[in-house]
């Protein structure tokens, strides 16, 4: 086995890792969560406040442009998801835009009112759905959720979308994009696909595979700060449908102050209330690192990273018996590996302590994350090494790890 | 009549203006469309970037608190806003949370399908209404648009919620927050208030009226910043039903992360999404000013302002025949004067080229806004002699002032 210094010093992306402002002395394997800042984004903050904002005010939404930063975002966004132009938005959170979709692909499929989710789907895709479903009332819309391996053997004449995760938050599995998408349009069915732990780290060819919708966040592998607005994607042949959430940034000329609504054209008009122009700006500067580097460079480098740690687990004993819970094939694993453990949580606290950043799920997993733009080699080397001696001096077993977080 | 000079020194409130970071050589009359940088803004945005987010990653959700911003700050706005802690959110955007507070009305005074608006709103909110109508059909809500005045002789008993604006955007007119509310509860029907263009500058005694529900914004008077996060006012009375947005921040446990919804008791089963942490940093930099100042305070500035803006306009033979739109009467005048003029774009325009910084509305409208924070009354007596000066000289009729921006 190649050392972690080797396998950094061949590392064709190792450079990247210069554009990021990392704090010192850690091993921050906790990108699948909050992604990382960069001198880009930090530059562009201060850019949009003191000079944008400061000085242009109310000015800055022609000066700067800032009224068509959901647009610009969102086809920058595209670009990296394998969407065409105008098929994207940057905007309001993950959770709004799932809602948008949802409700949109109701009407596209009319009759059909079922809504099928998986039962482990990340919890706040299925509440935005029950919450649909509730307000809609059960003549209108249903939600099921199953088990994703029954997904093959159900009765779908009813399913006007299926809802599910690119990637496992738990487990880190990564789901096969074109078949699944491939057997809901059989079936009659739309897909909507949650690409939270996906986007910018893993290849999504929306386009490609006919996806007709799908949702994100930008805060995670791509770096767009805590809490960054999310994405909405609609494949442009689905475009003439209704928004459930029109608000005024959607309308077809918003400065006209018309009293009706006129819905925009095109995927502008999902648009709802007035973006964040501060947030957007972050995100804006956070994907301008995908001007050197493409996602599959990225993808590569991660199985490699994730590959690795793998075999260092193996390396150990009291690691090499620990219980992987993420897919080993190439194409069904996701930017993390989670390992279940029953001490999880003191271990997760333990292993923060010494300064390698992962977290914890319920009921016992330990996820750590790769982040391709930043994490090397040698941080993987260390977090497992950290793990083993964790786990062999059984320290985690201190009171202090047991306290738990608001946040874990 | 005092000088302009003069009432600047007696101005108990002028220091503050030193809290901001304004633009030389201009005279902004424009914080009712979007309010200016402030110093403790511009310091927390480098803190909860370089600082929290650089430097704690994910941690800073526990050690810096993100997770209960939304709460937090709005407990602040609603301590602005003469709301209870509990009742206030700061989230979203107020089309989002407007969407929230009317399904939730809905199910409050069901069987009512009725929400009541005025046909002049801002046209977000009737937009968002009817979208709900549309999503909900015929049968269970609809949206009726009258002119305010009708409202008094309108049968409302199947009224669930009166929607309107607390201050018109296009007039200026301040509405009977007291009066209003108690007619919508004779009636068996809620209040929701609009406060966009009231909240930081005219008390909102939102508990001593019984005012039902309200949402607004924190970009305008609030000086939180393009695009800042939007506000939702639910009474405690009404805290036990549902939102039609569920997401997993609103839910009672959230990192649970559990297959089934249970709503949060009391005002936090309102949140949906993450929340941007930067932007909600900004808004709750932005209102520590009201550490040192009142509302009142700065109602009796702020007309005081517009007094002496209209003093202004009557001094100028030219300026002294424009036609006001906005009440002359002080409780029925918002912060903000609007003068109607034909030739009210070009003239904008040529203002604005002059330093004084206004807007226009649609057909034929110049506003005047006036933020007693950091507005002295000498940049008023500079805006009514470049208006007067702009008129007799004739040269808004120049080409130039004609263009029309994207936003206006």
């Amino acid at each position: 086995m190649k050392s972690a210094t080797q396998l950094d010093r061949e590392d064709a992306l190792a450079a990247l890792r210069q554009a990021y402002d990392l704090p010192e002395d850690q091993c921050y394997l906790d990108g699948n969560s909050l992604g990382v800042l960069s001198h880009a984004v930090k530059d562009a903050l201060r850019r949009v406040v003191d000079t944008e904002w400061g000085q242009s005010l109310v000015g800055g939404w022609n000066t700067h442009e800032w009224i068509d930063m959901p647009v610009r975002v969102g086809d920058r966004l595209g670009s990296i998801l394998g969407a065409s132009p105008g098929e994207t938005l940057c905007c309001d959170s993950l959770s709004i835009n799932l809602f948008k979709g949802l409700a949109a692909a109701l009407e596209l499929k009319a009759p059909r009112t079922k809504i099928l989710t998986e039962a482990s789907h990340f919890p706040t895709d299925n509440y935005i759905a029950e919450g649909l479903a509730r307000l809609l009332g059960p003549d209108r819309c249903q939600v099921i959720a199953v088990p994703l391996d029954e997904l093959p053997h159900m009765d779908l004449s009813d399913v006007a979308i299926i809802s599910l995760a690119h990637v496992d938050f738990r487990t880190g599995a990564c789901r096969d994009m074109a078949g699944i998408t491939a057997l809901a349009h059989d079936a009659g069915a739309l897909i909507m696909w949650d690409l939270a732990h996906s986007a910018g780290v893993i290849e999504t060819t929306l386009n490609a595979h006919n996806v007709d919708m799908a949702v994100g966040c930008t805060y995670k592998f791509l770096n767009g700060g805590p809490g960054a607005p999310g994405f909405l994607y609609v494949a442009k042949r689905h475009q003439e449908v209704s928004s459930p959430l029109p608000g005024w940034m959607g309308h077809a000329d918003l400065f006209a102050f018309e009293s009706s609504y006129r819905p925009a054209q095109g995927i502008r008009r999902f648009l709802a209330g007035t973006h964040s122009v501060i947030s957007m700006a972050a995100v804006e500067a956070a994907l301008s690192i995908f001007d050197q580097v493409s996602v599959v460079s990225l993808r590569e480098k991660s199985l490699a990273l994730s590959d690795y740690f793998l075999a260092c687990l193996e390396a150990h004993p009291i690691t090499a018996t620990l219980d992987c819970l993420t897919p080993l094939v190439h194409a069904a694993r996701g930017s993390q590996i989670s390992l279940s453990m029953p001490m999880g949580y003191p271990v997760s606290q333990a292993l923060i302590a010494q300064g390698v950043i992962v977290d914890f799920r319920e009921p016992d997993i330990v996820r750590f994350g790769f982040s391709p733009l930043y994490n090397s080699f040698s941080e993987v080397h260390v977090a497992v090494r950290q793990l083993a001696d964790i786990l062999e001096s059984g320290c985690y077993r201190e009171a202090r790890y047991r306290h738990r977080n608001k946040v874990t």
